[in-house]
Order: C-alpha cells, then sequence, then structure tokens
C-alpha cells in the first residue's frame, strides 16, 4: 500500500529521475504506452532538423562521404551494444522489423536445407507469425505453433529454426533465453529472437545467454520515433556461415565497385539489403542515445519497482472487477503490465481522457507500459488511482468511450 | 552552339523556371547528381519537424489515427499516380527499392510455379541483379541475363519473371515498355519495372504501356530525402492474385485485430508488410509535393532540351577526348547523360572542385543528371564550360584528383 507522497518519495530517491529531461513529455501526461511508441527525446528535432538543412541541404550527394552516412547504420547499430549485451560488431540497423525477422528466419532455415519445420509460440506477437508463414509457404515448410512452456520439448530433429519473442506483448511473460538457446544448440537449430518488447526495457545478455540471432523494434522502449528502423543481431561465430536471401548493394564486398554479381562483405553489413532512411536513422541515434551512462541493471531494477507500485495499488484498490494477466513474478516479465477487464476497452478509453495513455489489447486487456527513463513513480501511482477511480464511478460506462477507433 | 546569354534566355522562356523555388539549391552550386540524391524541397524541414514536433512529440500513439499516420503509404503514395501514370489505388510506399523489387519479383515467380527462370539484362543496376540472384537461389531458379536488345528474343515459355530497369543508370538508355509488356503478355509472365532512373524524370505511362509490376526509388528525381523510402506499383487487375511472401501486419485485413492467421487485405495495402518510418514518410510526401501542378510532358521536353544544350556544348568544345556513351537519340534516354573518358574519375573530381557536382561510374564514365525542376539551361551551359576548360587546360591531372574515396 503506498501513498502518494510516498511515491513522489520514490522519485525523490531515484537514481534514474533526472533522465527524464532527455524527453520532451508533454505537461500533464502519463504516458505509459512507450512500450508502443516511445516518447519523443529532447535531441531528436535538432538532430533531424542539422542532418536535413546542413548535410543533405548543403553537402548533398558527398553526405554518404562528408559525414558518413553509408556507415550509419553500422555506427548506430553500435550503440545498442550494451543495451542489449552483444559485441558492438554484431549488431546493424535495418528495415522493419518485421523484414529483418523475414531475413535472420530465411538464413537460419537456409543454414539447415533438410529439416521442415519452423517453430514459434502460440500466442506470438501476430506479425512474427506472418513473417514465419509467408516465409514456411515460399519454401514449402511447415509452420508449428507450441504453447510458450511446450517450446523445449517441441524442438526436433525436423527443426530448422525456431521463433521466439522474448517478452510476449500482451502477457508481458518472458523466455527463459539460457534455457531454450541450449534446447535449440542441442538439437542442432537456431533460434531468432525477437527483442521488440525487451530491448530498452529489461536487462538482456544476448552473448551470455548464448543467443545466436536477434531482431527488435526501434520505435519502442528505444524511443528512435514512429516506424524508426529495426535491428539485427547476429553472435560473430556465425556472421560468416549466414546469408540473407533479401541481397542488396549495402550487404556488398564492394558497393561501389557496382559489380554484377553479389559477393557478400564479411561481418553484420551483409545483412543489409538497400538504402536506408538516413533521416530515420538519425531519430533513431537521438532515441538509442537516451540511454547514454545509464546501466540496464538500473532500468531493469526500476522497471520493477514500478511495475510492484502499479500492480500492487491497482490490486488493492480495484479489487476482483479486474484480474492481472500473465506472470506474478516480476523476475519473469518485461516492463509492461496488462490486466483483463470486460469493458477493457471503454475503461482505456477512459483513462485517455484523463490523461493516462495505456492501450487496448483483444480481447480484454488494458496494457499499460512502464518506461523506467521517463516513467514517475508519481505517474504510476496516479494511474492506478485514476483507474480505480473509474472502476469505482462506472466513468467508463458511457457510449462515447464505447465507440471504437482504428487504433486503440 | 550556344553562348552563356543564349542559356539564360531559355531560362527566361522556361516554364518550369519558378520550381526551382520549391528547392533549397546551396548558391553557387551547379548540381547535376539528383539523379543519385535529389536536391531538398524547400518545405521538408517544416513537414518533418511538425511531424516530429506536434505529431510524435504531443499525440504520441494517438497519432496513428488523430493524424492518420496509418493510411499514410497508400495516402503518399496517390500522389505518385500522374507522376508515373498509374491510378491512385495502384501504388503503394515501402520498405527500400531492393526489398520492394524482392517482394514483387517473388509475388510474381509464385504466380508462375513451374516455370524455372528469372530474366533479367545485361549490365542491370547491380542491386537489382544482386535480388534477383538471392530470390532465385532461394527458390532453385535459375537466373538469366540477356543483353537488352535480346530481352524479347529471350523471354520464353519457361520464363517465371523478368526484371528490367526502364532507364538505365549509366548508359540513361530507356526500354520500349509497351514492346517488352507485349512480349511478356504474349508468353505469359509478368515483367517487374524498375523505375528509380526514370520516376520523376520522363513522362511514364504504366496503363497505357500495359505495366502490370513495378517498383521505384523515393530519393532520386522524386526528391525524399537520402534513403527515401520505395514505391510499388500493382495493376489493379493483378493485385487480387499476386502475395508477397514478405506478408506482415500492415498488410493485413484487420491489422489491429491481432489475429493469429494472416488474411491479406485487399488492393496495395497487402504489398505492405511492417511499421513503416512516419519521419521518413513525411520528407518523401513533402518531395512528391513538388511535383505539384506540373505535367511530366513539361518535364520531359525540358528534360530533353537540357540535355540537347549540354550534349551539344560538350561536343562540340571537348573534342574526342570524351566519347558520348548511350543512345544519341534523346527520345530514347531518360534524363542523365555519361561520357566516357579514361581519367573520367580525376575529371569529375576536378568538375566538383569548380562547383559542379556528377558522379563517376566505373570504368570510366562521369554521370550528369538533369532534374528539370531545378536545373536551369544555365547550369547546363556552365558545366559544360567547365568540363571543356578542365580538359583544355589538363587541369584534372592533379595527385588529389585521384585519390578514390568510398562514394564518389
Amino acid at each position: 500500500m503506498a501513498s502518494l507522497p510516498e511515491a513522489c518519495s520514490l522519485d525523490e530517491a531515484d537514481g534514474l529521475a533526472s533522465a527524464r529531461e532527455r524527453f520532451r513529455i508533454p505537461d500533464g501526461l502519463i504516458y505509459l504506452d512507450g512500450n508502443s511508441l516511445g516518447a519523443l527525446p529532447a535531441a531528436t528535432q535538432s538532430r533531424v532538423d542539422e542532418l536535413i538543412r546542413d548535410q543533405w541541404g548543403k553537402d548533398l550527394i558527398a553526405s554518404w562521404n562528408t559525414h558518413d552516412w553509408i556507415d550509419a547504420p553500422l555506427r548506430i547499430a553500435a550503440k545498442l551494444a550494451p543495451i542489449v549485451g552483444a559485441q558492438a560488431d554484431e549488431l546493424a540497423i535495418a528495415d522493419s522489423t518485421s523484414v529483418c525477422l523475414f531475413k535472420l528466419l530465411s538464413a537460419a532455415v537456409r543454414a539447415r536445407p533438410r529439416r521442415r519445420i519452423i517453430l514459434t509460440q502460440e500466442g506470438n506477437f501476430p506479425t512474427d507469425t506472418y513473417v514465419a508463414g509467408g516465409l514456411a509457404e515460399m519454401l514449402g515448410l511447415d509452420l508449428r505453433r507450441a504453447a510458450p512452456d511446450d517450446i523445449i520439448r517441441a524442438i526436433g530433429e525436423d527443426t530448422a529454426a525456431v521463433t521466439l519473442t522474448h517478452v510476449d506483448y500482451r502477457s508481458g511473460a518472458r523466455f527463459d533465453m539460457r534455457a531454450i538457446n541450449d534446447a535449440a544448440l542441442a538439437a542442432g537449430t537456431l533460434v531468432v529472437w525477437d527483442l521488440s518488447h525487451s530491448a530498452g526495457a529489461v536487462q538482456l545478455d544476448l552473448n551470455g545467454t548464448g543467443c545466436q540471432l536477434a531482431i527488435g523494434c526501434g520505435y519502442k522502449y528505444l524511443n528512435g520515433g514512429p516506424g524508426a528502423p529495426a535491428f539485427l543481431y547476429v553472435a560473430k561465430n556465425l556472421q560468416g556461415d549466414l546469408q540473407s536471401p533479401l541481397q542488396g548493394w549495402m550487404g556488398h564486398a564492394q558497393p561501389f565497385a557496382f559489380e554484377e554479381g553479389y559477393r557478400p562483405v564479411g561481418g553484420m553489413a551483409r545483412f543489409l539489403t538497400g538504402t536506408p532512411s538516413v533521416i530515420a536513422l538519425a531519430a533513431l541515434e537521438a532515441g538509442l542515445d537516451t540511454f547514454n551512462g545509464i546501466a540496464m541493471a538500473d532500468i531493469e531494477a526500476k522497471s520493477r519497482a514500478l511495475l510492484a507500485l502499479f500492480i500492487g495499488e491497482v490490486e488493492r484498490r480495484c479489487g476482483e472487477e479486474i484480474r492481472l494477466y500473465g506472470p506474478r513474478d516480476l523476475a519473469r516479465r518485461g516492463s509492461h503490465v496488462c490486466f483483463a477487464h470486460s469493458e477493457g476497452y471503454a475503461v482505456m478509453q477512459a483513462l485517455i481522457e484523463r490523461g493516462v495513455v495505456g492501450d487496448f489489447r483483444a480481447p480484454d486487456l488494458m496494457r499499460f507500459g512502464f518506461t523506467p527513463l521517463y516513467t514517475r513513480f508519481e505517474d504510476a501511482w496516479r494511474a492506478a488511482d485514476a483507474l480505480a477511480e473509474i472502476l469505482r464511478t462506472r466513468d467508463w460506462d458511457r457510449p462515447r468511450f464505447k465507440q471504437r477507433g482504428k487504433v486503440t
């Protein structure tokens, strides 16, 4: 049980409190949807403006050299290394998350040509399942789904590749990477991890947990802006063996030699394809820079403290009308939490009207994301307070809250 | 033969002269590389800044509805319709050019499952050949190359798909779309046209010339900024039959229903995959808006007049030291021209030092792009004059001009 003054005193003691100044959060808004679209970093506008005005505008084509645009996908990716627990030369920024998944899943499957099954989790983030399904159909493979708890048992000799989302977009449940990677290794197969709901939110150790392949999203906890480019991770020992079928000039050994034949470059650049949006890369770089000097262990610790406060207050004050969805053990979840309510959509709209922004995921889940760089304990307390108040007064029970829009 | 005053009087009489004000061209620069990276439109900075500050910054996740980000890929694509001669609902903006080519070429090949050959032109833009090669290898197909003049003869019963670049990136030679499309239709196969060096530079009539599939680049003549997203065109009658293997949530019939199975939406949206960079889309929109109210017939007419003046002056003043590469007939080329010179690299560096920016393509080609929206006749004359002067004085013969950088 906590009071507002107690929550505020947690903010006063919070070593990460000053990181909030790295963002522009609208006054009075309690933004608990950074797991869907991260907030605007304070540095983004001027970075992007400078790139457009001084680089593109003045130096034009010469900027590829002068401002080193050509190396931006790897240079910026290196900033992810401490965030995900990988080496700087195991990362690249490219394309969308879906396209990156297609690349690494294809490369993994191609490395196991006689195996027939792509395995994924039931209830995986839909676009990941669509990508895996599209690839399976293209190659005449089988896409199999297993419940998260059955994944290890489902990995077998005929598994060409596995793709899993590390932190579930609804339940927040976190896979045990080490255990899954060990099982995959024993079966001689590769796992492509989707880190979209993990990177920047929880402490990852891709190297230490034996991860071979991963992709993730730039616009959630990494604050890269709407539709920011995605990232790819390929463990160093595998980089020479794998090849994406999406071969493009950015992955060529000599992109400016304009050779007719494709010769993949060594290292992560071979997983690049076409010319990246340099403007989008600049915005993503400003997003990644919001993590400068901050340890992921501290971010995860604050995430758990925020979740503990929020879950505790919600359960204490809202009673049985709502139900926590996903693991209760905070060590087994990411940095968002869903509560189920039969009128979850309308309740979320009522919250949004009060300036508490989360989102809704079918069929009945209200989702709240906690972004330790800018979410305050005060925000967590006030959000729980607003939710309790809306439920107590049935304030959600108005026609305007029940009309569904395109995006919630 | 023309003089500088004559060139300037052509500018005075030019109906497109005022379009130059839609761009920010650095003072004193003669920029003849808009075929590689289009110049900065005057509107781009404020458009992008407003999107970042007011949409992302203030409305955050709600912007997907409030500012209709979700429809941006099709809404902005519709602006391309008059530029390429297609219907507004036959276009989409997505990904990079290479990824778009992979999508449509895969879709075309899948529609002809028993055919074994992907056909392309010798000397095609390298990344297109890499993409086609990657797809062929993935599916166990054969990638065949034929000389541009032999393409029609090479199309046969076993041709699964053809991919050609409409305007060659070096010679500037333009394919006869109608003739190729007719041959493909007769053989029951599909052509994917790469319009990267055409769109915005020459008058296209995709519908009228029987084009079924096309892709193209947003950052050349369309002025969308470095690495701008690409575009896809699928003729209306084919949209229901084709499906890209790069299935993602943006192409789903109900993206926000989060269904486990992929159900492609009708129309062009089914060729979308992941979340697009909304910032990059805003910049591309400002680029497309530079064409507002201007007929492509007028752009092509000015392009030919610029080329005629430049080629005429260069040939008259530079003599046999350089050689026009590609067709002499202006009706058979796009809006750029290459001249071969054994020391072409050094000559181009000397030109750049004098503020005339073209580029170099191996082995010996100096390339000059004419962008009718902002290139003046005066620029064409001065560029020819500078080139003649550099050759006459052998000014290129200095060590600093012979040192090759990464990008030229």
